[in-house]
């Protein structure tokens, strides 16, 4: 957070309000000095040093409540840490190490108060955005190294991420070749059935609010639990991203962000191949349907491709690694992704990414 | 652009409009592989590279319609223009050498679409900022690299300017020390003094419309049409900053976005000292008022702070150079900026930034 914006949240009141702390609470929990972050926050730019042979990866990525996002459903823990779950997904996809984080941040003014006298400069909105976060932050040694913060009659956060990988060696979209085989990372379709829980419930806490002492609680059973986990707190794949690069084991990667059938489209896209998907392989997340697997989106796992003769393990850092297809020739009149589902054959089209509009 | 997230506009309906121009009209405008950008626009992630000894310089500012830009007095072009060169300032004032631009923008349906058949797909909202922006990219040699793109109930854009630095010889906020003169670029006031311009025009428009064939156009000066091209069009001193860096002339340095009272206050904290402003030696921009060349902003001038025997020539790359005071110890009961004006003092209180809130 530079400094001088700051100001366009307004300090008077902010003081008045005992919000002050925030902006000191951001520079003192955001990027230390260090090795890769000569200079952080407070100047007009910050300073990212790489290695010799080492480029920068950079990307940034825009949430906007209503859209990305709803203030009446999602924990602003949650918020904070999708919004920079996303971009760490992106640099994983290149096979790239994280190297600093830059946020900015427009809120309306209410996101900024506390509700409760006690609760003020402690329990706002904002604080808890940045508690789920900077805890990510941590867990993936992603400093805060800058952004901006201004008003906004709609809550949004742009993301950037900037990250290090060695010259000519990041993982891309435009490199998987014919008769490669296709894997996914962890599985798929729980954050859009995540997303299905987290609507219900908050439905049925509005439902409840209304008969004080009449509610006996909500119910979350363990595979609820999961699929909210995967909505609300997706993890990354840095570490499969870094292994699949420095084994040079993949040939093409994506990360799944806006459902399997999209981003797979956009590495047949870019690489001028087509795609065949056995429906059986699918690593369904428990209690998400085939649809939800195939076109839900946001659950920031990795699509690679190998060649056929590739030693894939069934497990990287943890996290289980499935085949699920093959990369085929591009034909006049053939689907560029074909779903296999036994002895039927269908073409699957690219549906991804719709949520709340 | 990452292609992904293009998905986010309505691709079955912007191409019933002819839009779809738009998004590969910006691929093919925006960054082309080159040294310093191996990879631009369609992976998840663009590529940035580095000589060897450079630091990476980065800065985000988020420009949001009714606080940063109002869609009614501003044409497009400018949007897109002030937008860039908010980020390329801020490189100016570290001294560093602009790589590249990554644009996340934020639009209503509306902005996206031409009003009449004819300009479809063309001279919509859109097309004409993204002309306005690339047009100060091409000038400053700053390529599009990558972004994102959205559907918002507000119109915004966030930008981000990566840019390169040899280590350690950024120019800082913080390294002022007592006795250093201070120095301002070009003049000060002309983009406040141009924005009351803009409201004037934007007002006797609107009361024009109302009388159709009685209006004789409007009347524009060369003053006024100066004061508005420092607010639609201010020019980022790139040249001015890698001068004095390359030149070791400057102590400290800093962009005035917010105004001078409160972007020197930002140097004296930063570095601990205080400063006196000599009111009659401000190169206030024609028409401008003292008010304004003090606490207008938006000028993206640079201020920067010299040893007193530094030989500071009167002009770098075309721009005037001024003297405009010095750095001076803090005192308790003494104010942080002093303004001398003849033989009267006062305390000069950062006032800038305020706008349309």
């Amino acid at each position: 957070m530079r400094t001088k914006r700051t100001e366009s949240f307004d300090f008077s009141s902010a003081i008045e309000r005992g919000e002050l702390t925030l902006l000191s609470q951001i520079r003192k929990r955001a990027a230390r000095v260090s090795e890769q972050v000569p200079l952080g926050i407070g100047d007009d730019c910050a300073l990212l040093r790489l290695s010799a042979g080492e480029d920068l990866a950079v990307t940034t990525d825009l949430s906007i409540a209503g859209r990305h996002f709803q203030l009446d459903w999602h924990p602003p823990e949650s918020v904070g840490h999708r919004a920079l779950a996303r971009g760490l997904s992106d640099l994983a996809a290149m096979g790239a190490r994280p190297l600093a984080a830059f946020l900015s941040l427009g809120l309306p003014r209410g996101l900024t108060a506390g509700r409760g006298r006690k609760s003020a400069g402690s329990s706002t909105w904002v604080t808890r955005f940045y508690d789920g976060l900077l805890a990510l932050g941590d867990a993936y040694k992603t400093p805060l190294a800058g952004g901006d913060l201004a008003e906004s009659p709609v809550a949004l956060s742009d993301i950037v991420l900037a990250g290090a990988v060695p010259w000519g060696r990041a993982l891309v979209r435009s490199a998987a070749r014919v008769g490669d085989a296709i894997y996914v990372t962890g599985t798929l379709g729980g954050a859009a059935a995540g997303l299905d829980r987290l609507r219900e419930l908050a439905e049925a806490a509005s439902a409840a609010r209304g008969q004080v002492g009449r509610t006996k609680g909500l119910r979350v059973s363990a595979e609820m639990a999961s699929q909210l986990a995967a909505h609300l707190y997706p993890q990354p794949r840095v570490e499969q991203g870094l292994w699949l690069r420095r084994r040079g084991l993949a040939s093409a990667a994506i990360d799944i962000s806006d459902g399997l059938s999209t981003d797979l489209a956009h590495v047949c896209e870019e690489s001028g191949v087509a795609a065949e998907i056995d429906g059986n392989l699918l690593p369904v997340h428990a209690g998400a349907s085939l649809a939800q697997a195939l076109h839900g989106g946001e659950d920031y796992e990795l699509l690679f491709t190998a060649g056929a003769k590739a030693r894939v393990p069934g497990e990287i850092a943890g996290v289980a690694i499935t085949r699920i297809g093959r990369v085929v020739r591009q034909r006049a009149g053939r689907a560029q992704i074909t779903l296999i589902s036994g002895r039927e054959k269908a073409a699957l089209e690219a549906h991804g990414w719709e949520h709340f509009s």
